[in-house]
């Protein structure tokens, strides 16, 4: 038994993320954010589909045609290849998110 | 955008699940109960395998081996056929579960 709200660094270098389920072609990870974003310049491009919710604290997802501010509570699906960027995680909090990497490699 | 937090009925007759993804043999669903538990003598056996977690409440989960309590942010993972009920969720608070349903149907 874990728990998704417990072990949580009060310092984090870089973005935390840990496998929770890796089975037949799904993966479940817990993000650990601390005011971080994604490099300047990077875009993830990836060949799976990603489900994604916001647990606690607060971020914005860049695609290349919007940026959306998400909450706790807040969740999104990502298609394979849809190109995004984590912009913003609040500085004040752990940003806590759950990522459910999905379907067929393209 | 959706928020796994809104929307919560005050009253609920039957436990409410609702269906947030559905794609590539990956089903994510939204349960909220209210004190609710399985039927007397019910049982599932799924032919699926489900990670799930508690967000908000509390819950026991019940195998044929042993009774899980879990409390916002334990999770755990539920093998294909691995018999299981709900055996209690909080009277006090609305319980919010979140399910994920993978694997090859067995």
């Amino acid at each position: 038994m874990h728990n998704l709200f417990a072990d949580i660094p009060t310092e984090l270098a870089e973005e935390l993320s840990q496998t929770l389920l890796a089975a037949d072609g799904v993966r479940i990870e817990r993000i650990v954010s601390l005011g971080h974003a994604s490099p300047a310049g990077f875009w993830y491009d990836q060949n799976q589909s990603e489900w994604v919710v916001v647990l606690k604290g607060a971020a914005k997802l860049r695609f290349e045609d919007q940026i959306i501010a998400m909450t706790a509570g807040d969740h999104l699906n990502i298609p394979a290849h849809r190109k995004h960027r984590v912009e913003w995680t609040t500085p004040d909090e752990p940003t806590i998110w759950l990522s459910v990497h999905y379907g067929k490699r393209s």
